[in-house]
């Protein structure tokens, strides 16, 4: 086989801590300048990665997927990305793809969790860099009943704080809270799981906002789908801190669908 | 009722990356410190804390029992406690105990766990502050089979970094090593579980340090046999670092065996 460019998929995870988000940026560490450093240097070629969801400053990920185009012979193992790799990124799988797989347009949908202590107690110790932190107990069914109406595709607008290029209408697939007991200490959370066909600029953080105000009876139950309806960045929705936030997950479908699915992608996300 | 000193019991949780150690020093941060400052300020009196184990710098616990005595119409509950502390430290219980109950002497049997990574692909970065991360593959059943002749009553002298003021005979009840794969990443660690009746300085570390030399196949398997059987704090045993180590849980009877086994330990730790 020639030694043309070959497509390979990174699954990575990532403490976004101490990252200024995903995206590069010039005179900031971030996760696409870590590994495009590290993979240049190992490859001996300019790399560029393209990635799922371009997660905020301090997001992390336990399941961000990126795709490169390298010469075969040079691509490293994930053993070999590692060793090379600040301890704060892990690249937990490299897998040869095809062309018509792209981390971004192929994808059919994006996982995120977000976590909150509203335990009396305060958040366990071990946990805390994770979670929010609130101090106050949580009305759960009256979050899942507020984030109904949400459920299916909308114009996100009132989510997106800032201004999208293309369309703001997203699908959200399933939004759930749910309560946590830790089996060790007994602590306990609320999360929430929230898949949606792609996001908008701080959407998950958006729809944590509007259902904690629910959630802690500071707003009726018909605020999120109030908001919704506005259709502008103005509707009183607060962004909630980053830390507490997972990309948990990206869903593809069979490898047969990549290329549909990507020019079917391509087309909605640059719709005005 | 009179208002004379009452005990109580404190279940505490602390991520001990920040402390010097549980016990109280001059001029450094220690939990003891920061509990016995918040509880003499909530109380209005001098508090001072027992505790079942007097963990060293950077180890964490999920399971720390103290006690302490103090007028009963002065204890503050568990939430005002965890708002006045720093969020390392939380205190998940306050229970009202009777002065038979002694949070050290009463005890009847210490759980740690450690954790380390021998994934090729390294450590989680979400969980990389409490794993030790090897990156060499450990040979989980040739560590079970070395712990073996540990577990029982012996003269830990060669596992005893520090030099005890009395007998270094304790008695270990369990000691397992286990596979787990997190269902989020599928990133592997090996987790060793340790119960005993209690445990001298640096113990467990040393403990890890002995079973590591057998997983990576750098001693025999007889190691930890022998460095046991030569009794001497110059067995060649490695401690191994704090951060991955956690206590986990302490064991009590039943309150009406407390001040029995309180005596019985009592004699036993002041044996030379």
């Amino acid at each position: 086989m020639s030694d043309s460019t070959t497509r390979f998929r990174l699954d990575i995870a990532y403490d976004g801590t101490d990252f200024a988000g995903w995206a590069r940026q010039r005179d900031q560490r971030t996760v696409q300048g870590e590994l495009q450093r590290v993979l240049s240097h190992l490859t001996g070629e300019s790399v560029e990665l393209t990635c799922a969801g371009r997660t905020d400053a301090g997001v992390h990920a336990r399941g961000q997927v990126a795709h490169l185009d390298v010469r075969r012979s040079a691509v490293p193992t994930a053993g070999r990305l590692n060793r090379a790799l600040p301890d704060d990124i892990r690249v937990l799988e490299v897998t040869e793809v095809t062309p018509a797989f792209d981390a971004r347009f192929s994808a059919l949908w994006r996982r995120y969790s977000y976590t909150v202590s509203d335990d009396p107690r305060g958040a366990d110790p071990l946990r805390r860099r994770y979670v929010l932190d609130t101090g106050k107990e949580l009305d759960i069914p009256a979050m899942n009943e507020a984030a109904t109406p949400l459920i299916g595709e909308h114009d996100f607008t009132s989510f997106c704080k800032i201004k999208e290029h293309g369309t703001t209408v997203r699908e959200i697939l399933s939004l759930t809270w749910e309560r946590e007991v830790d089996p060790k200490t007994g602590m306990i959370t609320a999360v929430m799981h929230v898949t949606a066909d792609a996001f908008c600029h701080s959407m998950v953080r958006s729809l944590v906002g509007a259902l904690l105000a629910v959630g802690e009876h500071r707003k009726p139950i018909d605020f999120p789908k109030t908001a919704l309806e506005l259709r502008a960045r103005e509707a009183g929705v607060t962004v909630m801190p980053a830390h507490p936030l997972v990309l948990e997950e990206v869903g593809y479908p069979p490898a047969r669908e990549w290329v549909r699915r990507q020019e079917k992608t391509r087309t909605l996300r640059t719709l005005g």
